[in-house]
């Protein structure tokens, strides 16, 4: 077993990766953290600056200020606007595709599962259309429509998806944001060479870009790709390596935009289809999910029992999964798709396709994806899989870990499922947390990294100990990836859970953390909040809830987490997201935001300390709600 | 006098502005140089990435790979992508920002000042419309639309605008940009975390956004600004710190979006606002130009004799300028306006205002623009300036040095009144260049930085060394404002030009350097080579003509790079744009593009090299077009 810093591979949560890792010969991230280390100081407090050919310059007390004259508080605020923005450009185009894909899908008469999710969309959109087709045309126009509003005119949907009391607080601050895609635009330019240099107006521009990621990103996302990819049901699913079966043609499929493959999953299962794979030896395909596409596909894992075979695992579990030869071939439509997993599939023979340019990996075919296409790419990708799998077979050793993972991990949990599973009400949620039986509600979300103590070290340790203390756990995106194949997604985790939350586990057969799935459905975590909050006849920061993203990785993460602390939730992050080297950025968003949103950034890389922090606040809060 | 790296401040190629800075008690950026160095050898190489809560990391021998994987090509060509996407997103704006003045402008039925401009502009658009109002309404609209299209749309105007043989060129390789803005959103995406990894895909992405930004941001920008602002016309004119005359309320603007200020330049003339500066000592207001929209006013101060005091200096003259006391207001609405202007404006009481919050700076006030709104902004300046004039002039020592600049810099040059003043065809310049008396053309363009060997060092020693190579130089951006501040273009400068140069531009009474004023203008340069090719019957990589942007400063500069690399021209820079750490892209930008587009980038940071480089390339192309 091995332990960061100290020897070839750095430590997972997940105890029969790390083995298989540090037993492989293959180079993987794990290995590469050593490498990488020490990191340099300047960029991790965010005071480096290479905007311009008089750079980079570096802020130190010697030397305070850069060349153009700009401060730590311009620079640190300039970097982090910029990933804010870049992140929730991410988000925004998945949700520009999967509207796109809806649209079309209402154009040529093609296949709704969501029915219910499309009427009530119409209906908070105010789209009076009988026509189930031409109503998913129209909702699907609405939402275009406003991402592509220029700036100076305010999206229409926010008002009429977000929850009242915060569009309030939002007006107030001047924060609404115009057209999505034009605000994520003007943000990269503020942030250019000799541009904005106002670190307080950059902050409060985050929250605007956050409502928008939120908002549209990820609530609209899920609930779009529900009407064409089918509605989550609650159900037990396996995952880890386990769900690899080598007698089929194994398909790993990486990204975050699901509809994009939703021709290719209904097709595999079609019988000319599966006849050419036993035509080649095998059963038929399988699609392996990987990162947050995989967690999707869990999610509504009901309505693809057959083609599905399971999540395997993560963004850092990827290269491990590539490496034990099971996997004949990858189809990838976004992040986070590693580059380090290019020299893995060169190594095992697995052809590479990516169907999005701006996910092109260096060594992967590009095949342009477009609705009117979707026949043509879903055989040419059948086509590839089929020769992959009859060239590289007879080639490659494959060697899978077979005890990796678990078999009854509780998926498919949602807004809706969940308030089904509680009877259709969320009464008796706020009752358990009315009674103490359920302390509060924690959000342990967002990404898998391998600083923060180790591959899900921290998300994994933090989790339990606030199950521990009755808090009960929500997660979505990587970090549910990683808490499923240790076991926290099963019932049996109950036992790991207090005295009083076991109790409530048990009765009803759940597990003491629920798997809400991909990191959008982050935004189904908020609808929760949002509905808690109505209920109760309150607004969001009074909740007994707070999110983490303790192992955040990448941009868009930290575009949630602007979502985040829009809606007024404290937001706990291991690793600090390269803003130390600034006092007034440091001091807005971990104490000033309090007075602005209600939210606040919690900075705290030890795992007692944070979830000391995260009950305290969650007590206070119960507190302010007159509870015990 | 100081050079670089061993006393205070660094060296100017400007030696009244360098003895002024070493003089004043003031920090400048001048100073600053050497506290920011030495520099950091990642940054310079462009292989450090901090993407991710992995990182930062940096490529060395020991350690290829980042954490995710990514080797120096991925992380170079992202880190590069990124520049020119945020570079040509900046050009975008402005153009937004002013067709849609022009649109309003249309729609309210305000003075068209440019109407051969307008009608030239329908006609290429195909517009049939009579009325001036309507028919700028409907070229502003053409433009809006092109840039909000969807990036699965081609713009339209990119065929009617662009030289035809170029357009073929693009269309073999794919790059011909759908939606602008689009295209800018979707390159940050790409360059996000764990997306692309493709370098020579993210290259020729490159290229996509450098048209867009040719086309529309430089073009575009200058054709709608000549219709509301008014056609260049060649002239003579002050330039230095001289045009400052401290009887008037001077207000320094600074920017790039000289559209935002046209109610403003206007109105100061008003008897009853001349009244009002009476009334508090002063003689009336000026205009003092800085960076770019100075030089946008000074090459229509045909229109503008007598609200336009002059252009003062470019970018890293301005805290100078401030530091004379002589300035009352500042009025921004774009870059390139430095933080370090910041506490010289705090110490010499001078009020700072911003219209465009993309540009805030730290202590300016903020007032929105919009056309609508432009009486009341331009009261509130004129307001304003009159505060601050009336409460810093008793309080603050002026000091100007009016021995800086030069009384008769030959300014308003522009495609069409260079083609004019030959005799309205390019056939004059044409047979000077075939007869050698001209040998080639160098577009000498771009910012103005610190550090190729000083403030416009590179930049003056470059062009004087080609004039004396018979090579005519055209500028446009603050590589203009340097080169005015030192007298090459003057007409007497032409002394300092190589023989046959000397005797055209004796003849002909110009400077052997021609001011096409702000980088926009880079765009009108473009126009004079297509239409110089388009005389000849070539295509553009075809014409005895180099480009030099030897001391490029921002990230615009970079996407202006990418048009002029896109036309099919050599392009020089001193300092390279953090590329040097991959091989591949160094590769692909220096030496495959010539295959691609005709084009390649040329990084040399010794000046008689680089001459030579250039004049070798003119001499080539001279004897493929069977000249001697």
């Amino acid at each position: 077993m091995n332990t960061c810093g100290n020897c070839t591979s750095c430590s997972s949560a997940d105890k029969v990766l790390e083995n298989f890792i540090a037993n492989s010969e293959v180079e993987t991230s794990h290995h590469r953290v050593k490498s990488q280390s020490p990191k340099c100081g300047f960029g991790l407090q965010g005071v480096c600056c290479r905007l311009c050919s008089n750079g980079p310059c570096r802020i130190t007390p010697k030397a305070p200020r850069g060349v153009c004259g700009a401060n730590a508080d311009t620079i640190v605020a300039r970097n982090f606007l910029r990933a804010v923005a870049a992140g929730s450009g991410c988000y925004l185009h998945i949700v520009e595709n999967t509207a796109l894909n809806l649209k079309k899908t209402g154009e040529n008469k093609g296949i709704i599962k969501g029915v219910d999710t499309l009427n009530h969309l119409a209906e908070i959109f105010g789209i009076n259309e009988e026509d189930t087709h031409k109503k998913a045309v129209l909702v699907s126009d609405a939402v275009l429509r406003d991402l592509y509003k220029p700036r100076y005119e305010k999206m229409e949907l926010v008002k009429k998806i977000a929850y009242a009391p915060r569009v309030k607080v939002w007006e107030k601050l001047d924060i609404l944001p115009g057209g999505a895609k034009s605000e994520v635009f003007d943000a990269i330019v503020k942030t250019s060479t000799n541009l904005s240099s106002d670190p307080v107006d950059m902050l409060l521009n985050c929250l605007n870009l956050g409502i928008s990621t939120g908002l549209y990103g990820l609530t609209l996302t899920n609930l779009l790709n529900d009407v064409m990819l089918g509605e989550p049901v609650i159900r037990q699913a396996q995952v880890g390596f386990k769900v690899v079966d080598t007698d089929y043609i194994n398909i790993m499929i990486t990204g975050h935009q699901h509809s994009i493959i939703a021709h290719l999953q209904d097709r595999l299962l079609d019988e000319d289809i599966t006849a050419k794979a036993k035509a080649v030896g095998a059963k038929g395909f399988r699609l392996v999910g990987c990162t947050c596409v995989g967690q999707d596909l869990q999610l509504r894992g009901e309505h693809y029992k057959e083609v599905f075979s399971g999540h395997a695992g993560n963004n850092f579990t990827s290269e491990a999964l590539i490496s034990t030869g099971g996997i004949d071939i990858i189809l990838s439509e976004f992040n986070c798709t590693l580059p380090g997993i290019e020299p893995i599939a060169d190594e095992f023979e697995v052809k590479m396709i990516c169907l999005d340019d701006v996910a092109k990996k260096a060594n992967a075919d590009y095949i342009k994806y477009a609705y009117e296409d979707r026949e043509l790419i879903t055989d040419n990708v059948i086509e590839e899989a089929i020769k992959s799998y009859s060239s590289r077979r007879k080639n490659v050793k494959i060697s899978i870990p077979m005890e990796h993972g678990f078999d009854d991990v509780v998926t498919g949990v949602s807004e809706n499922s969940l308030r089904e599973f509680l009877g259709g009400t969320w009464k008796p949620l706020v009752d358990l947390i009315a009674s103490g039986k359920i302390k509060g509600v924690a959000g342990v979300v967002g990404c898998s990294n391998l600083t923060a103590k180790g591959h899900d070290v921290f998300t994994v340790e933090l989790t339990k100990e606030l199950i521990k203390r009755d808090i009960i756990v929500l997660s979505a995106g990587c970090s549910s990836g990683g808490l499923e194949n240790v076991g926290l997604m099963s019932p049996s985790a109950a036992s790991l859970a207090g005295d009083n939350l076991k109790e409530v586990c048990e009765s009803l057969g759940i597990p003491p953390v629920l798997n809400f799935g991909p990191c959008l459905a982050i935004g189904r975590l908020e609808i929760v909040a949002s509905q808690l909050a109505e209920y109760l006849g309150i607004d969001i920061p009074q909740l007994p809830l707070v999110l983490s993203a303790p192992q955040w990785l990448e941009e868009q993460a930290l575009a949630d987490g602007a979502f985040g602390l829009a809606l007024g939730l404290p937001l706990h992050l291991a690793i600090p997201p390269f803003i130390t080297g600034s006092e007034v950025v440091t001091k807005v968003l971990t104490e000033d935001l309090k007075d602005l949103t209600g939210g606040q950034l919690i900075l705290e890389e030890d795992v007692m300390k944070a979830a000391d922090r995260l009950e305290e606040i969650i007590l206070n809060r119960r507190n302010g709600l007159g509870l015990l």
